[in-house]
């Protein structure tokens, strides 16, 4: 056994198994990951990296493996150490262009468990590759401790971000949660007791995506990097298996290194100097069903930029898929009875809705371009007029 | 300026009119006089008073004082500082009763201003008593700091009772919501950008109810405790007026000086020995109107104890408040206009319904008589046979 | 088992045995004792009782006891969380005036032990009470984990009581220190891995001193409640077992009712209407031998008292013992060897002398009697005329 | 006014001036150099970087400047923004080296004030580039502030990197210390009411060292990635002030595109396939005169090499300088007279000598040559035979 400090869980204990997986190329390269990409630029301390929160998974789902007393312990708590290898350069940044161009999210991970040190180790200690990736992807019922509506993910997620960002909301009574899990009928379910923490974990996500994951200013800098990476890839030639096996600094000198557009955007990144929004504003203002405009982004863009007069490449359109909260649908044991989250707590059955509130469809681009592209993007979506927009100087 | 260290704050800054009002007995007694009564049977933490409260709500009094630059600060300050000297002996468990009794509750503080050492140093630093005693009574447009649908007072015991406790809810970013609070048209009201702190605010004090506040073993012992004075009042002739101005130390060698019931319960308390759950249970379960019994309490606790053949003063009905929460009606200021909290905030929409989940009617008794006391209580509040109810197992 | 929350180790998990031994009377009885006795005059936050830190003690003693690996552990955790059942009210405030009449200390417990709940609960785990007192004492091998030079005792209280004062010192890296501890030859010993945690422990100690356990203002509230306990035993006949049994609250009661110079004292504490110090100073400026002094404090007062010409309960002289570190002399395992902690750490051999620098003889007495009590005490100590003396000022 | 989140400061406010000098590339560069080099490696939360801290510099200095109330406040705030521009990749780990080539340590910033976006912001506010300079270098009176022996640079980056190693020792009471400095005869002195502050600064500092400053994981890692980078200077020509100026990803690029011995080095530190310690003692092992080696390193590395039959770039020889504390030459101010801060403190005094015995000369080289490089620098250094080695296995 060996101990690692860690600034949220205080120490982790770390048996061989782990050690030996932790050593491995790929474990090795989440030290070079943000975990939150670009959210330094608002919150300085974020700095913090997959390499830790996946430190810190292993950690709850030892506390939760020991407490819910499964077979099968080593894979799991191998999973929970990988479980986030799949991730490219600067973790959600990169996420949606490379699910677009390979098909696979991070959580598809099964070839990299089957090559180099980690399937070494792997072999050494008997455990299978493919359970382990099935554990990942939470296809399994123990997989359902690493992956599903209430897991060990998200609980060292929304602390380890709430302690870098500085955040007030992440404060989630882990401990007690861990305590009301259990299995039933191969199902992970939390014993009634639990309910307080259940709401809480549920609150503090809810009250961490406005504040923290879909603050406009990292989703400005997230919507420019891929943009940047799409461009290499369609430009350059950057395979997108390479891409995607890149980290956070060798990703940013692909960026150097290209020049051109890829260049000038890592130069804005790295002297703060990014898109500003154009156009900002939620449902209510939009008289088009925008949702169904997500697949089209690119010809959106290149509309807008045609009738603003600027180069494409200079437009940026996000729309954020409409906001769900799986958790909702977490079984919770009563009385004997299983029933959902959202059916034992009218605090969790609001939150849906409450979470619509936050949506935004923003489309950014250069500071001097702001007027010109805002007006363009204001006709395209049919702004009301009548309708208050969100200013848009910066918070 | 004098500084002290406080566990919340880190430091609190105090200036000489500060000092000079706590050298008074009257803030002094508030060291004897525990924050959360008798909290500190569930939570072993919970030891602190309204002596630290005070000067916390202090504390941020004058950070909001100085935000919102208005005049008169000075009263105001001396107001945060003395807002809670009109408590009675454990906070909230004496509050009822010396209600009943008095018709005045711990904010009406004009007399305990007006004499001693409280009087003679306004008088040295000319402030008026009367002016202070409406600011306390949230009746004055800077009183609003102090007592209104979001003040410095709840920011205060939020943090800080969630700081003793240990209880993970009460994260609060005070910061960002002082500095979000602005006077607009003699109304205290909330910039839209301090949505999610106020948001934060509002579950968090939704989440310490059940947890905290209403937990069950502090809500008997504090019905012991009531019914104890009442006793000690009614049959022993301890003076209302006496009652309200002694402090938890004082009230106890009341009880046990006073012999019979009140030092049995004195020495339950003591060795907590509590009386139990005979009945606990939400509003779906109850077939009566059960809020508007809430002023025949001693008939019902009669009826119910004859019923079950026990004596009347061992039989306690607990019936709450319907739950609502004044913040949603706080003023929030967007793109110029001012709006409610609850229209504000989905999220703050659901909490008023979400509140009704955690609501308990609990009849309580000693151990010995749960069963015979518990039918009795079923019957008389004709709870339906097919519904469930909570297991009156302690958690 | 059952967890409790606390502030401090987050969660203590308690089994049966701890939780039958936690409802007695002698247990329940440590939360009205106040850990610090009357430091909450000078840190408001400070009211946390025996009841907590025993439960931390318990915690703690869990862990190490795992780590360690011995046999009787069911034992040595009954004593953990009885090792405080002895103190008296207020905690160190009484302890030498119980020891002087009883020849008891606070760890002589082995009657409490052998009488009423506990002893019923011991002997139906078929646990011996005189193991237990043994272990409580320090004097078995086990029972160093609870009492020897670096204990769990001292770990917890550290934390616990830099907790709640708010003082910045008491950061102790307490689960390094126990992984690092380990028994060898029958003495439990420190690998030299974990030197500087255990550097750490003793500075923290070192700096709580004169920050917290020594501050005037504490130890002046202490003196006077000891001279009031006396005074009562000696004139009101109140014998020194009982006493030494009262907790907080009864002993304020009995101080009250006592009436005269006891219930003054009582109402001086309650108004924090406090001695001030008529003289303080360190050993540099006495030209006196003043250790040797100890034993005839109440004749020096007197004296005193009789050349200031006011009555002797007024005049209180304090002369604490020389500081002594008994960690120094822990056992360190370097490199198969055992060494002391003062021959591997220079740090930790220079603390003893350091200490030294903080050491103050006091004089204490009512505000107006602090001149000329002041000259009688310069007089009677012989402080030197040259040197510099502490400002009387309160910090 | 802007206010940042920041994990150790809760909130820093920011002012017009702020905002203008944090928008320069030189300050942005910061983001990307960490505060503690390749202590991640040892502590996976130590990713924090020198903007931050510079951030927490400044909110300190105005704390302290608002205090001391001192004319030219504007500029010394810009010297807090300021003080570590002049930092090189990895901070302390680039810093020997640039020293070596350019004469020039992180300090000497002048020429940086004088160009680009930072020198039209101090134009626009009338700020003299020369004044601050000379604070950051400590030379002014005010600028004793930042730089001197007790100064809020150390306050800040003591509990920084305590926050993010997650190691107990960085709890320093810096409102204190800032409360009770203050300027006397020019001189920046603590007032003897802040000694406890202070001594628990020192000590935190004094046990930072061994556990987290000079971690040997760290400390080899910083060597090989300084020997990489001088390897590219003399082999490849990279200019040392070109060095000096990149950031953290830009000289890993650089390692990474030079091939050879340097891509070698940035691959091990990718993949944490560090060097080992052939040897690692103190002082009292050694029969030479180890620091007068320290001007000789590379010949000294050559020898061994030779020695060993191992290529030269492969043993890297680390001989620290000697101790000191510069601390504890800090002015105290006790009843009127000014006394340096280790005659006022037996404590201190102490920490210098106590500080050698965590002194260790280091030779690292690759895991295959650990025993030949070892047996070779043990005739080089004239290890005594008889004195025990520290074990060399990783802690």
């Amino acid at each position: 056994m060996k101990v690692i400090r860690d600034p949220v869980h205080d120490y982790i204990e770390l048996d061989e198994l782990a050690l030996a997986l932790i050593d491995s190329p790929e474990i090795q390269r989440l030290r070079r990951i943000k975990q939150l990409g670009f959210s330094n630029l608002v919150y300085p301390g974020a700095n913090h990296t997959r390499f830790e929160h996946s430190l810190g998974v292993y950690h709850l789902a030892r506390f939760l493996v020991k407490q819910v007393d499964e077979p099968g312990q080593k894979e799991l708590l191998a999973a929970a150490l990988l479980h986030d290898i799949g991730h490219g350069p600067f973790s959600h940044a990169s996420e949606e262009l490379i699910e677009r161009y390979t098909r696979k999210s991070h959580i598809h991970v099964e070839e990299l468990l089957k090559q180099g040190v980690i399937s070494d180790v792997l072999k050494d200690y008997s455990l299978s590759a493919s359970s382990i990736a099935k554990h990942i992807r939470g296809e399994t019922h123990p997989g359902q401790i690493i992956n599903s509506e209430i897991d060990v993910d998200r609980m060292d997620y929304l602390v380890r971000d709430a302690h870098y960002t500085g955040v007030a909301f992440g404060l989630i009574d882990h401990v007690r949660l861990i305590h009301e899990l259990m299995f039933n009928e191969n199902k992970l379910v939390l014993n009634i007791r639990g309910l307080q923490a259940a709401e809480s974990l549920l609150v503090s996500r809810f009250l961490m995506h406005p504040t923290v994951y879909f603050h406009h200013v990292s989703r400005i800098a997230e919507s420019m990097c891929a943009h940047a990476a799409e461009y290499i890839i369609e430009d350059e030639g950057l395979k997108p298996q390479v891409f995607r096996r890149m980290d956070d600094i060798t990703f940013i000198m692909e960026m150097k290194n290209a020049g051109g557009y890829p260049a000038e955007i890592s130069k804005r990144l790295d002297e703060r100097r990014l898109f500003k929004r154009a156009l900002y504003t939620g449902f209510d203002s939009l008289n088009v069903d925008v949702l169904k405009l997500r697949n089209n982004l690119k010809r959106i863009e290149k509309e807008i930029a045609e009738s603003a007069g600027v180069a494409t490449e200079y437009v940026i359109v996000d729309i954020p898929e409409k906001p769900h909260i799986p958790e909702m649908k977490a079984q919770v044991l009563a009385n004997g009875n299983m029933i959902l989250l959202d059916r034992a707590s009218n605090l969790v059955a609001s939150l849906e809705k409450a979470q619509l509130d936050n949506w935004r469809l923003g489309v950014y681009t250069p500071k001097e371009y702001r007027d010109i592209v805002g007006d363009a993007a204001k006709a395209f979506f049919e702004v009301k007029k009548d309708t208050k927009q969100f200013k848009l100087t910066d918070i």
